[in-house]
C-alpha cells in the first residue's frame, strides 16, 4: 500500500499506527500524528489543512488519553471532521490508528 | 474537531451521534440524520447530494432497526455508497454514529 | 444504498463483500476484489486509479490471509492508502469487507 496518495488537490494519508508500541495510548497518539505530519509533509500539506479524520482505537475507556494528545496536536482553527471508534487493531499492542486527508 | 468542511465543492460532516441515547436503535439513528441534515444544511447542501456514508453499529443484530430509519430517509434516486460495521461508540448507550459526505 | 457513485472524478464504491460465504479469508477476499473491479468499471475506471481503501475484517489473525489475495490483486505500481481493523460485519460467515474509492 502507499502511505500517501495525492489527487486533484487532496492528500489522502495510509492508517498510521505508533512505530513503538509499548507505550501507552497518549504517546502512541503522539507518535502517530508525529509520523502523519511527515505523511503530510511528503504530500506538499500540513495538519492546517486536514479535511477529515478515524481514530481507530483498541479501547474506548482510553479516549481521553488519545484526546490529549490530538488536542495538542491539532490545529485549533481548522481541525477536520472526525469520528472515533474502537476497534481490533493490527496488533494486540497496537492502541490507536488514525487516517486522514488533507487539501493542498 | 469540526462537524462540518468544506473543500472544493465536497462537504465532510464528522461521525454524528444521537443527542438523546436512551431510547433504541430506529430513534437514535433518527436523531442522527436529522443532525446530519442540519450539519448538510450548514455545508450548502442536503441529503440529495451524498457521496458515501459509514454507518457504526454497537450490535449488528440492530441492523435492521437502523435500516428502518436510514431507508424512511434517504433519497431513493440518489443514495450514497455505505459500508455498515459494528464497533464500539463512544459510551455504552450510544447504538449508532454515522460518517458522510456530499457534494454541493 | 448505491454500489457506485461518481463526483467530480472521483468514484466512490459501497462496502463490498463476498457473495459465497462459505469459503474462506482468502478466497472471500479475491471475490471481493473482483466485485470492485466490475464496481469500478461500471465508474469507468479501474485499480491502477484507487486512492484509498478501507479494509474490514472480522478476525485479525486472518490478515495474512486477506493480505495474500490484495497483493496478488494490487497493481503493484500505483497502491492506494489503506487501513485494516478487525470489527464485526454483517453476517458471521462475511469475513472480511472493503470500501474504496478512485479516481478516473
Amino acid at each position: 500500500m502507499s502511505k500517501v496518495v495525492e489527487h486533484n488537490g487532496v492528500v489522502y494519508i495510509a492508517g498510521t499506527t505508533a512505530p513503538d508500541t509499548s507505550v501507552g495510548m497518549k504517546q502512541q497518539t503522539e507518535q502517530v500524528l508525529a509520523r502523519i505530519d511527515g505523511h503530510l509533509s511528503v504530500g506538499g500539506t500540513d495538519k492546517s489543512k486536514l479535511l477529515s479524520a478515524t481514530v481507530y482505537i483498541s479501547d474506548m475507556s482510553q479516549k481521553p488519553a488519545m484526546n490529549e494528545a490530538w488536542n495538542a496536536w491539532i490545529d485549533p482553527a481548522n481541525p477536520p471532521t472526525r469520528a472515533c471508534v474502537a476497534v481490533e487493531l493490527g496488533t494486540p499492542s497496537t492502541l490507536v490508528e488514525i487516517v486522514v486527508n488533507a487539501h493542498k
